[in-house]
């Protein structure tokens, strides 16, 4: 049995230095790259305290003006494809070349329960005790308009700490995939050879999301198992439509045993930057990304102002009975409620 | 070569085709259960034209005030776990209990290239061949809210032709299972035994969804392996959070070919609606799903206002620039937009 006193106090210690965060003293730390100011600023934006709030604001604000560049890299795969240990060997490559890099990790709580099926940090032992690397699991609440926000301030952070190169991980469930690839730039898919057809035949929508699918453990007997597939599905790629990024997905057999691949897949990052910023992917990208944002962003500000004003919320009830006994269309209670609420704003 | 001329003659008799229909005509021979109205109907409202929008918006109007309560059953499985024949079979047995079937296969569009991966018909060519049933493919614009508005009027449409069972049928895609599950109630997963634990830790979040599992395939020697993962899932299954509808998610193992366990699963459905009519989850649910679908919808408007006012159209633009240039947060810009919304229909 836990201890209700220990929980307790360790509650009231967690919300004490909660309080003491603030943007003043936390941004200056930030740019300096302390990876523990870094970790609080993080806790800051996912608190859901609007005192907290309101500093977590003032600290993006702050962080924004840096404005530093990232290459902001998406990889996702299911359970089992060998994620941890890539990022470990791929991740010491990344910090070889030179660059500081933070992974994000996002945990996709599943629909209904809001489970959690990440491990801690322990999962990349040596990469979490490097001073170029920081890595840190972001919490959700099972609300991915909420996810995709904090992880997107997690990525300003990151980059205002100097983190030039960050990974956002993520695993195989379609929604969050699909959060993780419109926030970065570069979208990596982790397969496992000879997984089943079925398998690939659900992950289709996914497969046409990655710029490259890199199959995992090739090694230990699995070696020609694995290129095969390579093979495979570098045929299957080339059915794909084409990528306003001009990039052709291309595949590439990895063990992060043997190191086979690893290289090569930094090399191949390295060209998929060189090509975006050249022909003008990059920024494009990125500012159709912040639009979809902005917009998704407003209609949940819609929603939540109709939801916390009583009398449309009223309205809302009513127009819903109206609905269940049959007497008016969901299309047209919806322009009553549009009529509503903007007669509520006159 | 496709002939031209053939092809513009086609479109052009499509095209006549759909201005023929209107709602005051059709809107009888719906309520009479002829299917070549509710099929044209179905085309009504999928229609992209303003013309058609006029006329589907009334013959809907006209139909929810019929109010009829079906069973609304989706059916969700990964390419390859025998859908079809599965409905073929589970078909045959929901018409011999004497209920009208109509089956509503939903094509989930890949979110880049559009591609269909649904085959048409003749997949079910008992069950077309039927008088009390009718089967029909929703074509989709790959713009997912399109996709739940047309098939949610396909569901009143068929209702209103007398259907009281309707399975609303989806490939193993993570965004339209979720939309489907949004739109029944009752929702049934087809699982193959053995496909592989990959396939189950990416279905993890849609298992949670399932009312009932149901094993498929289980003959032609699989039977022990199917029986042997019927009970693994069983399992597992208990380890997964309550359901409001207080439901427990069971498990059963079947054959489309030598029929084991359809009569039983027909029986299970039978159970379900019966539980939930009497602990009043079946209007609860509907209540809270036309809820959140007019909430989305309300948003969706919201948002083709602001991109139809040229104005706002032009703010954005001014708003994305000093978001790439690091002056403001997306949140920031959030406020700011919405604010000249309010303004401008002021």
């Amino acid at each position: 049995m836990p201890d209700k006193n220990k929980i307790d106090s360790w509650i009231s210690s967690r919300k004490k230095r909660l309080d003491s965060l603030n943007a003043e003293e936390l941004y200056p730390q930030i740019l300096n790259g302390d990876k523990q100011a870094l970790s609080s600023a993080i806790t800051l934006i996912e608190s859901q305290s609007s005192e907290n709030h309101v500093e977590a604001r003032s600290l993006i604000e702050k962080c924004i003006s840096i404005n530093r560049k990232s290459w902001r890299i998406g990889i996702t795969g299911v359970p089992g494809v060998g994620k941890s240990t890539f990022i470990e060997a791929f991740g010491k490559i990344v910090l070889e070349s030179g660059h500081k890099l933070a992974v994000l990790a996002i945990d996709p709580s599943s629909n209904v329960s809001g489970g959690s099926i990440l491990g801690d940090k322990t999962r990349m032992d040596w990469l979490s005790k490097q001073d170029n690397a920081f890595i840190r699991p972001t919490a959700t609440g099972g609300n991915l308009g909420g996810v995709a926000r904090n992880s997107r301030d997690a990525l300003l952070l990151c980059e205002a700490a100097g983190y030039d190169v960050i990974f956002v991980e993520t695993v195989g469930v379609g929604q969050s995939e699909t959060m993780v690839h419109d926030m970065v730039d570069y979208f990596l898919l982790l397969m496992l050879a000879g997984a089943g057809d079925e398998l690939q035949g659900m992950k289709r929508g996914i497969m046409e999301l990655a710029d490259t699918l890199l199959i995992t453990k090739a090694d230990s007997g699995n070696e020609k198992k694995s290129e095969m597939a390579r093979r495979e599905y570098a045929n299957a790629v080339h059915l794909f439509p084409p990528k306003s990024s001009q990039w052709v997905t291309n595949v590439i057999a990895t063990s992060s045993v043997s190191g086979l691949g690893l290289k090569e897949a930094w090399k191949n990052v390295e060209n998929y930057f060189n090509q975006i910023m050249l022909n003008g992917y990059y920024e494009a990208n990125r500012l159709s990304q912040n639009s979809k944002f902005l917009k998704s962003n407003l209609s949940g500000l819609v929603l939540s102002e109709i939801e916390n004003n009583s009398k449309l919320k009223q309205y809302i009830q009513k127009l819903e009975m109206d609905i269940k006994e049959g007497h008016i269309s969901i299309t047209s209670a919806v322009e009553k409620l549009y009529k509503a609420y903007k007669d509520s704003i006159k």
